[in-house]
């Protein structure tokens, strides 16, 4: 895996990224005057990345990034952010794993891993092939959450989940079929592998017949089905509300 | 209220619109050769549209919706989307309304609508002034979801909640404060107003002075809030569940 450059707009997620300390931070660029430039916390993080900060006028800053909603602040940086799946072997306790099986949509990847880390989760799997992987739009929808929870880049998300089951995790699918139990109905407690599938095509059939449970949330409406970052925020949370009991 | 000319794109967007009858339809416009023209439940339905189909070839579709992701589909109509609040007084048993203060969003708004419909929310109340209304991304982000449920401008979010009181109703705002339950700690049952926040302002302090209850979701994360369409689902399936029980 590749360290790449990569570019995030607006005041909540430069914070995370200057906050983190765990990329190289090639520019700050503030505009005069902004909202971004009378940020304490900003001023205060700014105190670290001396040399790389750079101050533009109102003009200036617009004729480059007045397309984006920057709030007057840009941060180019330099990040390997995925990484690989280690062995989980000698965890115990509550844990939660969410494996994403071939979303498509920046904006569904970049609110899921928000929700992720909002709901606690300890890592998310996304696959090297047919997925959305963590472009500068994952990144400035997940509003710099990124940081705050290993993403894991794997070869096989089947091969993923053996391995997870050996390291003492349930699977569950979450999967809207005749065997699927009401997702409040699943027992979270414990190590436990979430698995959502693309917004159009759900789980493949491969990783699904190797899943332990299945879980569907059913649905009110007559023709509507549930966001997928919409329902695994539902999953996610019940998990909290049973861990919480 | 006026009835305004709108726009949809895509399959399953468009479907929920020209099934739905509410509609005048001005025009359907097909991409030869495209998805949606080999689509067996839209050709169903052209059967009632006659004189408003158009069928263009690949090169004049793209000229005229190439930037937009349409699936070979595009459907101009007329409609008065919003309504007045009526009165629910001589309702009883489970209901759910769902009042939105100050939404700026067109995303978040699209998302709640769709997973309002999918958890069969009753209503959705959006005030006159300083919120986003129902534009063309909503109805596109929504899917179509906002045909299934009634969609409420009110003058004043404030009075429109007394009035659900005096229907019956105990409101609850959606408030990360002192005084907040945990979301899974409140009897959803019966008649409920659930109230969310915008984005950056939260609830008004008027509103929030008249609710009989004020809810949060405990965030794992060190940063990061939970988006409000996140947010929003989260609690309307906790009501789900307490309703299923």
């Amino acid at each position: 895996m590749s360290k790449d450059k990569h570019t995030i707009f607006g005041i909540n997620g430069c914070i995370a990224i200057l906050s983190t300390r765990k990329y190289k931070i090639s520019d700050i660029i503030i505009q005069n005057g902004s909202k971004a430039e009378s940020n304490g916390q900003i001023t205060h993080l700014l105190g670290h990345y001396g040399g790389h900060v750079k101050f533009l006028s109102r003009s200036e800053f617009t004729q480059n990034y007045g397309q984006h909603r920057t709030q007057g602040i840009v941060v180019h940086f330099i990040a390997q952010i995925e990484e690989d799946l280690p062995s989980f072997n000698d965890d115990s306790g509550n844990k939660c794993i969410l494996a994403l099986d071939r979303i498509e949509d920046p904006q569904n990847l970049g609110q899921i891993i928000r929700t992720a880390v909002c709901a606690g989760v300890d890592g998310i799997i996304i696959p090297k092939h047919d997925s959305c992987k963590i472009t500068d739009s994952v990144i400035q929808v997940s509003q710099g959450a990124f940081t705050e929870i290993p993403i894991y880049l794997v070869n096989n998300i089947h091969q993923s989940l053996e391995q997870l089951k050996k390291d003492g995790f349930w699977i569950v699918a979450m999967e809207n079929s005749v065997d699927a139990k009401d997702w409040h109905k699943i027992d979270y407690k414990g190590k436990i592998a979430i698995v959502a599938g693309s917004e159009g095509r759900g789980i493949k059939k491969i990783v699904l017949n190797n899943c332990d449970f299945q879980t569907t949330i059913p649905m009110q409406g007559k023709t509507n089905s549930l966001n997928v970052s919409a329902a695994v925020s539902v999953i996610l949370f019940e998990r909290l509300r049973q861990l919480s009991g």
